[in-house]
């Protein structure tokens, strides 16, 4: 098995050759013939994902894996209409960051280039083949993608038509590769075949993400996952808190920019809590509060150390009353994922002070964490978002995954 | 050990929350207090450095090695001006990257952070000490360092005289540290302190660079070392391109930007080698060529595949005769690292189908590949070269030192 990733890798390292060097409206129409063939096929998708499905209900797997693992209609016309999108993108590559004339005469560019080859595993979701592929091959990379083993037929087939209609349209072979094999051994080969994977980026829960971290020899970029906290301080507009806090726990739980716990000034405590834990539990939200919580708001549960810790991703929430900025600031430094926060304050130097202590991806003030998200932020699609400090923090884009390099024309400069 | 190392790992975690909110002014003086310690303690350092030089010829290390342990004058001088230079380079930290209002009238701004806490892993130059501490600091990062064991009477003085001097012109407590002892374990508890380090740094060999690549859990910027390549076209300016490739290989044959493979078009060869390798060998360059090389220099030994591969660090040069630019490019694909790479021609189509098809930190037009360094591209001091192409590539200066956050700034925003 080990030979035949290693053999993708490298057809993908020449094919990334050819690739980075394509000019943008080849890569458009790539990916427009792309989302042409999902429209085209979209009977044999759904007779491929049937097999997968009951497959999946055979082997007793969950109701939610097996939503996951739909692609009905409005899946698939979500795939095309993204390619269609991502097409529409500005192309990062050959962007020039920088550049200027050396005092020996040298005219130096630092630009854009493609990373070359980024790999890609990913869980139950068919409709990331589509997803993750379209953003690499726009930013000029080859591709090799490992999908969950309950939806290998819909992602080979998926896969085999993406490829067959990019490369019809353009694209050098092999641009576009999926492991067909639901081996593990094929997944650590992806994982270890340094110099020629140049970025591997994990999709799907924790425990896929840590088994890579611990076993890749390729570069990762991965996120921690999102334990995002919300402060409520003293001089807070205490409407507006309750309408963000609100807004960042209840419009969808399950993601990663979803508010986890809620830090509230102990003097507004007794104003805000009340109402808003109310709020919460008509929502269906269960509750875990420290002492002082749960005298306000006796319902809900006591919580302890784990809560503060836990990404519950889920309509759950722990609440903590702190006596200061400083403290909610320490708190969110000794639990935080640095992924999302949020400060509500009207005051001035408290809205500072967090903004410049708060050590994380997306730091807010008076809105909620759930705008930290590629399209909210403008680059249009993401792969993920990046909790690492290097390379890319926050929502990964077509920018995010490429890299630079530094051009320098001269006339026969030597160095003394 | 391991404890120890964590616990100074955890002091500089909290000591860079402190230091990453410092004004330029605070953390300028104490870089200029260090300076003034290290002129004010001459003869003490000179003391410590005189331990290090009695042992090291007593075990009998290298003429080589001894020369590079030695705290000359010289070198404590240019420790000093080194810290002066550093004070005087602009401060990254807080720089805007980009920025906008949303549709949704979030104001967001992209800003320059420091990383948080940057480890240093290097070998016998005990100025390592002083010049990758400055880099550090200015960025607001806290630092530990780790020095070779034939230097640690040098690194620990001077290591605990810049602390205190740090520390006293306004740097928090544990700004900066140095691992006292030599035990590999405290070695592997840097490289494995996930969490506290976030930017793990070698500065040396190969073998400890691969040694730290392999056992590290933090992440790590290395460089694979520079095995660089000058192609000579067939429509080069033959004069021009014998005074850069002798300038890439001889002014200074001991550095990862120093040419390594000389690359001729067989229609030139005739032309440039008998001269340009008659002027290697009175340079005392040893050349080691193909067969098309040797017929028209016959004092060169027959290079074989292992030296196309070879970073030689030394006055040795692989020469080989390619019949096209194609074949040029595919060489330096095969056996490059990514680091400077060149071109000699007059042909436009030429240079620039070189430029974008090299994959390389550094790609020269008509010009040595010697001038890869920070110093040279204007960004002051550098810590290495990075060979990696996440996060940084090429010079490693103040900026890569670095990473960013998005802050946004809301008046109640919450998402549909």
């Amino acid at each position: 098995m080990e030979t035949t990733v290693l053999e993708m890798a490298q057809r993908a390292k020449r094919a990334s050759r050819e690739l980075g060097a394509l000019n943008t409206a080849t890569k458009n129409a790539a990916l427009l013939a792309m989302a042409e063939a999902l429209a085209a096929n979209r009977a044999q998708i759904e007779d491929a994902n049937a097999v997968d499905l009951a497959a999946g209900r055979e082997s007793g797997i969950s109701e939610t894996l097996l939503d996951r693992l739909t692609l009905n209609e409005a899946r698939m016309r979500g795939m095309a209409d993204g390619l269609q999108q991502v097409a529409a993108l500005p192309d990062p590559v050959g962007q020039v960051l920088s550049g200027g004339r050396l005092a020996n005469g040298l005219e130096m560019q630092k630009v854009r280039v493609p990373l070359g080859v980024v790999g890609i595993i990913y869980e139950s979701r068919p409709n990331v083949t589509a997803d993750a592929a379209s953003l690499c091959l726009k930013a000029g990379n080859a591709v090799i993608l490992r999908g969950g083993s309950e939806a290998i037929r819909s992602n080979t087939f998926l896969a085999r038509l993406l490829a067959t209609a990019g490369e019809r349209a353009g694209l050098p072979p092999y641009s576009l590769q999926f492991i067909e094999t639901t081996d593990r051994e094929a997944a650590v080969a992806l994982m270890r075949a340094a110099g020629l994977v140049d970025l591997l980026i994990p999709r799907g829960g924790e425990r896929l993400k840590k088994s890579i971290m611990a076993n890749a020899t390729v570069p990762v970029l991965a996120s921690l996952g999102g334990n995002c906290h919300t402060y409520v301080d003293a001089s807070a507009d205490l409407a507006m808190a309750a309408e963000i806090a609100f807004n960042a726990k209840v419009s969808r739980p399950s993601v990663c920019n979803a508010m986890e716990t809620l830090l509230v000034h102990s003097s507004v405590a007794d104003s805000l809590l009340p109402a808003l834990c109310a709020r919460f539990a008509v929502a269906n939200v269960e509750l875990r509060g420290d002492e002082r919580v749960r005298a306000l708001f006796p319902a809900a549960l006591a919580a302890d150390d784990s809560d503060w810790a836990t990404e519950f991703l889920a309509p759950i929430l722990a609440i903590h009353v702190v006596d200061s900025l400083e403290e909610a600031i320490d708190h969110i430094a000794c639990y935080g994922t640095g992924h999302s926060e949020a400060i509500v304050t009207q005051n001035y130097t408290a809205s500072e002070r967090f903004v410049r202590e708060v050590d994380a991806a997306c730091v807010y003030v008076n809105a909620s964490t759930r705008f930290t998200d590629g399209y909210e932020f403008g680059m249009g699609a993401e792969v993920g978002i990046s909790t690492a400090k290097l390379h890319a923090r926050g929502p990964v884009g077509l920018s995010e995954l490429t890299t630079y390099k530094t051009i320098l024309r001269g006339s026969g400069q030597i160095r003394d």
